[in-house]
């Protein structure tokens, strides 16, 4: 008797440290080339010139060895230029936001405190001088913090504020006298906090506050601030925290910081969007302080397109070990099974790994198309405004997505490997614990998604960022009469696939890649006029039934927010595997396609039968078919696993078979 | 203006250490009350006598130090009489398994690396030298392990098989020669393996293996084996390793044990249910190696009834600390509200706590009524045969629901508390991190939804424990003619409530409980009748296209466990509320067994309407209700927080307003 559905022999996994020669099927690596991108060399390179013994970190590590550790990791990649890409040429940069990105991503298949800890001070410090600075902070700074010898932190949150950072107490007061700004922390609640770099090796930080300048205040605007001098003592005025033990990100020194009337010369001041000229008077092109406010965070987007890659990757990586740990642990016997059963031969198995393999390809996707679109609109000159919040609202979707998306797969991933899941040596523990945060640093989730949710209500036309309920309503009862689906990839193509679907609908074939799409696009404009609607009718409230008025929309706000990128992230897919060339490759992305479009439809299968969009017929077939999927793509399952792109020697698995986890 | 809905003053909640005479409100006492069921007086005293400075650890604390605290925790409360309730009155216990199990739960409400600790040594330990031992290893050892002079452990997972108990491979093996047995690990992955205790202070192992006599095997026995002198030092043939870093239960000395020939007499067999006699022969009142199994194993359900137990407490201790946290943080300005608004004023927000606090009751009243089976079927005598499998089924079943709920419901919570929420000084991590191996200890939740549905399909009257489908099938074949659902609770209740329900159904008010509970039947009735069906088909299949054929069914087998548990903890909740004497608590408790109810139903509406069970307009009315309930709900919101039961003084939250966290 043999298994009923063979296995490719386990041999084909590489067995030991292999940065340069990792074996991949001629499946595997197709799916790889397609799912990196356009970013495939990049990728590759990063794979082949990272040693995982480098950039592993152990896990039994106390707090202050992996804070260590991962400083003087990121200082030891930094003097190879990682961290560069996305600077200036002129001051020692590459120019290229897109490869920033992709650094940061594959950093994560690493070590997540040392991506963050990263992002914190290239990305977050450096896209802060970078973005809101002018010529004088480039030439001066960007050259000492790419050689980090000027460590820098981003002190925007506070103990009162997080989400609502128009809402931050912090002070930044022009004092004419001495034309300098001085920074200071009214009250507790201004304290900053979360801050990485704050606890330990920051000496800079780039401080968000209340601009006020002859006694008028201007709105939230960035300053420089000199925390720790040359020998990491902490200077005058300034009082640092440690925020101690978090749930993960070991190597991360999260802080406090508070300001006693701290003062620095005006030159400090970030004032690229906003500024104090010689009379000492606020100059700024930008009328209104929020819009100003807004237009610099939009600046600032980079970051949460990180964590989209980053959450993706993390992922990915545990997806990697725990599938590779399904096609090597075997548990009781079967009937009519030739001996003990392979944990991924069981269909609860599959359901558990195979849907979210299909949505770590479809986010991949989409992920690369948000890094491409960061660096057409950003890469070059002044963005074009409607474009920029677009691209806002699809990065905030992505982070709140990818980052959903992980924490949930992740935790899958370690139950799925059962009691050695729960083992820190088999890499699925410090994972699930690190990438925890991504649910709620660089944007709450559900803050964000109800961001997205304003960007379609207004046609990306209003400032973006600003919560205001009233105001999302008044654009959405002025704009909308019938909610306008703009496909984002692919364009022709999805004309054409849907254009030959029509016809069919409810009684075509469930694998119909035209119905998938229709039936995501149907969901998305049926939930957005709706919503719209009830905006409407709230609008007409007053007092405090308008809270209750807006309020009672906000579970319809999230779920427009959601279906919309799960529209976006399906045409990504579609457009992913139109731009591979591989057959093969082709053949099983269609399969894996097909699986993410009708989990998703499956998942929703209430409301597409409340609203007359599915019978019930058509809802148990859906069913059906997401099971014969899972079977149909478990042959290919190590394949799926090597397309993902984590190489064998960076899973830091114990439990995998062969030398270094792999 | 005022907020719409106000909120009772939080002057309030406790401000200090308040550990008798901690305040709350009327309401919450009465909830609180009631939730504590039976066990209200044994429930309060220790919320008394427990001082949460003694039983909170440092997060900080390194894993040494945890280790060490946790065992002097535990030698502490032990020699004030804690843990002992469980064993016979002659040797130093109350006899009472019920107490045991709710001292279990409330040092879960402080720390689980000392719930754990505690449960290794009394209850799995301790437990299976009670159950499976005889009265001389009970008058020689029930003592000191009572006295804690003898730490012991429980050796039953292996490298190779955790889930699959009846394959391991540690041999037991008779040697008539000497009337020893020779306790040996025959391979590496006959390696025990995460056995709490082994690393550090076990000194004496229940182990798991075949059991060899004259020759032949007779399947899982367990021996009594000494690992470490008094001293501490490791004996001689036995190698000890030590599992090290894990994600979470840093106080657990998790490890491995490995015997090398190692022979202990043979009256270190606990032999109740097998033994050797005089003359070397094998003896046993049970006939057939896995019957004679799964009645051992069958006599330990305690352990899972006390994982359910521990797993609700750390939802509601984590619901507990987000509540209180969402009623005292503001966070953006609201159209029509005065000031910020505070964040359980959103419904976004509402929505992500307050249906977890409705399963948080459901699950506690179903836990209480778990608890009493427990103790009405093993506290006296020999079980009725039914009755034990039940309460098998029922402790599976409980097992995963919990502990599935627990994690999501943590994590949930966490992220609702944001930035701050990440700090482990706030609580949140520590308890989502040692609150996750729930997922998988105990027996993996995948494997046990299996056991309850192999239990309700051969209607708990085959052996129990067994995973073949094959035999599965069979009795599911032999005695399926419909699924009869029996009522577990409150029957002539739930008869006349379903009863005065009947005639309105879809149209009826969607807060009739006799609606919630004829759906919650039918569904399960549905979902069984449908799966021994299609077992009856698959049944017909023959070698390779066995496996596959019962393989497809495995989705199915998953959601007809689930679906009974749901129904078996809808009937909990009611019977809880006709026990609730109070007028105001047995109102609340209504509304929040609706919003218990509505909420699976809304969660399932894709199956409900697709099986024609519910229509259109009434799955879009049910969600439009939940909604409504969190609105009605929320003014209580204190109250119910006060009704779970965790002091504020042990919820170890430093964001919390007051001293010590409350």
């Amino acid at each position: 008797m043999t298994t009923p559905r063979p296995t490719r022999p386990t041999q084909e996994v590489a067995t030991g440290r292999q940065q340069t020669t990792e074996p991949l099927t001629g499946l595997g690596g197709a799916l790889r080339a397609a799912l990196d991108g356009p970013y495939h060399p990049q990728r590759s390179r990063i794979r082949e010139e990272l040693d995982p013994a480098e950039v592993l970190r152990d896990p039994a590590m106390t707090t202050e060895q992996a804070r260590a550790w991962t400083t003087e990791t990121l200082a030891r990649l930094s003097a190879r230029g990682y961290g560069h890409a996305g600077f200036p040429q002129q001051h020692g940069g590459t120019g290229d936001l897109a490869v920033s990105v992709v650094d940061f991503e594959m950093t994560a298949h690493a070590d997540l405190s040392l991506t963050v800890k990263s992002g914190v001070h290239f990305g977050l410090f450096g896209g802060a001088i970078a973005n809101l600075g002018t010529e004088h902070h480039h030439a001066e700074l960007i050259p000492r913090l790419l050689s980090m010898e000027l460590p820098g932190c981003f002190a925007m949150t506070e103990v009162g504020h997080g989400s609502d950072v128009q809402s931050l107490e912090t002070t930044l007061t022009h004092d004419v006298a001495t034309d300098e700004i001085v920074v200071h922390s009214p009250t507790r609640s201004a304290t900053k906090t979360y801050i990485g770099g704050a606890a330990r090796d920051a000496r800079m930080a780039v401080v968000f506050g209340q601009l006020v300048v002859a006694g008028r205040s201007h709105g939230i605007h960035a300053v420089l601030v000199p925390v720790r001098d040359e020998d990491g003592a902490v200077l005058p005025g300034v009082a640092t925290g440690d925020n101690g033990a978090k749930g993960g990100l070991a190597g991360v020194d999260n802080g406090t910081l508070a300001f006693d009337q701290v003062r620095v010369p005006r030159r400090m001041l970030l004032d690229r969007y906003g500024g104090i000229d010689d009379e000492g008077r606020y100059r700024s092109r930008i009328e209104g302080d929020n819009r100003r406010f807004f237009t610099m965070l939009g600046t600032l987007v980079r970051g949460r397109v990180c964590v989209a890659g980053g959450a993706g990757v993390a992922g990915r990586k545990a997806l990697s070990i725990a599938t590779r740990y399904a096609l090597q642990r075997r548990q009781f016997q079967g009937e009519g099974y030739d001996g003990e059963v392979l944990l991924l031969d069981y269909l609860s198995h599959q359901r558990k790994l195979l849907p979210a393999i299909a949505t770590a390809y479809a986010l991949g996707f989409a992920q690369n198309e948000l890094t491409l679109t960061l660096q057409r609109v950003q890469g070059s000159g002044a963005p074009d405004l409607t474009a920029q919040r677009e691209l806002e609202t699809r990065a905030a979707g992505m982070k709140a997505v990818a980052t959903r998306w992980a924490n949930d797969t992740v935790q899958v991933c370690r139950e799925a490997c059962g009691g050695a899941g729960y083992m820190a040596e088999n890499g699925l523990t410090v994972l699930r614990a690190d990438a925890d945060v991504f649910a709620t640093f660089e944007g709450d989730n559900t803050v964000l998604l109800q961001l997205v949710a304003k960007g379609l209500l207004t046609h990306y036309s209003e400032m973006f960022g600003d919560l205001d309920m009233l105001g999302m309503v008044q654009f959405a009862a002025r704009s909308f009469g019938g909610a306008v689906i703009e496909r984002t990839a692919a364009r022709p193509l999805l004309e054409r696939i849907v254009g030959a679907a029509q016809r069919r609908s409810e009684e075509g074939p469930l694998l119909d890649r035209g119905w998938h799409v229709t039936m995501f696009e149907e969901r998305e404009r049926h939930v957005l006029d709706t919503l719209a609607q009830r905006m409407r009718t709230a609008r007409k409230a007053r007092g405090e039934d308008a809270f209750a008025a807006f309020n009672t929309t906000q579970d319809h706000v999230l779920m427009a927010a959601r279906v919309h990128m799960d529209r976006v992230v399906l045409e990504a897919f579609v457009a992913g595997i139109d731009a591979c060339a591989d057959p093969a490759a082709r053949e099983v992305l269609e399969r894996l396609c097909d699986l993410y479009a009708l989990s998703s439809l499956e998942a929703d299968s209430g409301w597409f039968q409340a609203h007359n969009r599915m019978s019930a017929a058509r809802a148990k077939a859906v069913t059906s078919q997401v099971n014969q999927l899972c079977a149909d793509l478990r042959p290919d399952a190590l394949a799926l696993v090597e397309g993902m792109g984590v190489p064998t020697a960076w899973l830091g698995s114990a439990m995998l078979a062969g030398p270094q986890g792999g």
